[in-house]
């Protein structure tokens, strides 16, 4: 582990690796049985399948027994906001949704598979998931852009009965959260009494923001490219408004400079910058997470100078901010409880646990556990599952 | 082997034995690389994996390389059609739609998902699949039933720019073909002087009657189940209709008893029976294939009595017609080849390519394959391809 003042050697990965990493795709499909004998294949396929297929099509819940389809996750996207390289179309997303279920069936052990869209009109991707609901057991929506993404996941939540979670939303706010408990543990500090600024309104600001009321932080302020979201803003669509009811209790206006005075802590979700003389006005032990990628919004190292909690979303810098400690082990508890809903209290939840598997080594360079942490996904299965089954 | 008169007991499939072997389904997602390290992890998910999109972004063509869409095949149903069960609903034609995926990777090597929809609409159907078009590399549709199948896979011939083949159809006419070459190759005729019945107008016996008829056969008469399909029915539909058009040169109508009168050859494609009694009337040297599972439309051993060459569906009798020979490789050859459509002369090629594996093995009870010969898909992926190249 590193200290704050000792930062390693970003890994330097050339594009030849990247490439070769990645011909013909990242996953496949194999069989849990060969089917190498006659006796195999009469039991896999006909005539043996009939007896199989007659027995759900009497009785359908048999189904979660005998397909894979229960424990499936569809992971999901239009393409429209791939990583940081925005609307690149399906096509080019499914490298990274590949990538995904690779997450998914190391970090939890689940089965997924690829869905890669060619439309970005909401109803239409609403009714192909309807249309293909037999066909998996949980939805991770990926890289769709705001806003539509909120009514999208909004209307799947309604349409389906199974899991589904916007994971650029609420990935990100469960490790946020789970490392904002961290930072407040490690310096003492009542994390509902922190002033927190979330720099960034698109799907994971909207979610972050969201998490942290949920978690009882009340004074938290939102800013989108055109500065704090205030109530008289004429500019906002219904998800800003909405957020902007719900936070700015202390009527803020203007940009990040007013934003930042005094606040303890920034979050940056947006491909913003942070200048250190903006940075030097938070409030004494200050907390900066800054999270934009590659390129953090502060680099760490100016960041520590004003900042008593650093974290990025950087694998080369201590407190690296990633979902992939939430969302394997999310969807696995959900999918546990046969849950049909992932709700806000399943998220709380798995952020505590998230937390929790730092236990003693909770330090301000260590306010997350590592993401190849073999604990991280189990431990947040079990309070998913838990909080689903209260 | 087994000679006609020796036949070996079927496999007594316990139901237990059956229902442990599709606990949890049949398929799994597997990596092509672990991801145990942070290095490993930066390769194939951020920041890596943002190469490759932004590469894709930029060529589409590097899909094909980087991804695994392109060779991968999306079995799907509607659950319409399924095996000898009929309508039983997508969630139940499930354990049907993985088994076939494991069959595509045991001979062919192809990744495949199973995707299974909640909806019948012929127009839903092409509209969802078109919608999806990024995510997979060839279209396997199955178990839909006619004469919906016929235009759901004509429309989406049209609509998706990678091979589409309904199994139910060109599976079984390709491996019907194979047999018939075999059978009369055995008997020292000439296929085309053959008189032949089929028995079924449905996805089956539609495409069957469509592949002799490419072969050169020109004495066909199809029967549905209210008898001989000729020009004059006025209950036809659109598909039978031209069937009618095509095939029934000696203007016969009636039942079996009028169509089997001096044929040659009876491909049994429905559940129906031939009595013996009609079966004595087929002229000498008659070929019977009885392919309807698990009851043969007359059995085996009876059939004999009337017929120099028997062949059925089932794995323990002689002669095994099972689309398996044919599905396989027809998708390998063509995603090999990178062609867009499957032509009847690349389905020609396959039957062809079926029998040559046979070789100098060929006898009466030997006109096909083992399902289990690992030579068959190989060597009807390259005539296939070289078909396509054509």
């Amino acid at each position: 582990m590193n200290s704050p003042s000792d930062s390693p050697d970003p890994i330097v990965l050339r594009d030849e690796e990247i490439f070769a990493a990645h011909a013909g795709g990242k996953l496949s499909v194999s069989l849990n049985t060969p089917l190498d004998t006659q006796r195999a294949l009469s039991i896999a396929y006909t005539p043996g399948v009939a007896q199989v297929s007659r027995a759900i099509a009497t009785d359908p819940t048999l189904a979660a027994r005998y397909t894979w389809a229960s424990r499936m996750v569809a992971v999901v996207s239009d393409g429209t906001a791939v990583l940081g390289l925005g609307d690149i179309g399906p096509a080019a997303s499914l490298p990274v949704m590949e990538g995904k279920c690779a997450l998914f069936k190391t970090f939890a052990g689940l089965d997924s598979i690829p869905i890669v869209l060619d439309t970005k009109d909401p109803d239409e991707i609403v009714e192909t998931l309807v249309r293909l609901r037999p066909t998996f057991g949980a939805v991770n929506l990926e890289d769709i852009s705001a806003p539509r993404c909120f009514e999208i996941e909004r209307r799947l939540v309604e349409a389906l009965d199974c899991p589904v979670m916007h994971d650029d939303q609420h990935g990100t706010a469960i490790v946020v959260l789970a490392a904002l408990l961290g930072a407040a543990k490690v310096l003492g500090r009542d994390v509902t009494s922190l002033r927190v600024v979330v720099s960034g309104a698109g799907a994971a600001g909207v979610a972050c923001a969201k998490i942290l009321l949920a978690r009882g932080i009340r004074d938290i302020t939102v800013l989108d490219s055109r500065g704090i979201l205030y109530r008289e803003r004429g500019d906002l669509n219904a998800y800003k408004a909405e957020l902007a009811e719900q936070t700015n209790p202390n009527g803020l206006s203007g940009g990040l400079s007013e934003a930042l005075k005094g606040a303890d802590v920034f979050l940056g979700l947006s491909a913003g910058v942070v200048p250190s003389e903006l940075a030097a006005t938070m409030a004494p032990d200050a907390i900066i997470f800054a999270l934009s990628n590659p390129d953090p919004e502060i680099h760490p190292d100016e960041a520590r100078k004003y900042a008593a909690v650093v974290a990025t979303g950087r694998s080369d810098f201590p407190n690296q901010i990633n979902n992939v400690l939430a969302f394997p082990g999310v969807f696995r508890g959900a999918l546990d409880a046969g849950a049909r809903r992932i709700t806000e209290k399943m998220k709380v939840a798995a952020a505590e646990a998230i937390l929790s598997v730092v236990g003693d080594d909770l330090a301000v360079d260590r306010i997350v556990p590592s993401v190849l942490d073999p604990r991280v996904a189990p431990a947040v299965a079990k309070a998913v599952a838990e909080a689903a089954a209260e």
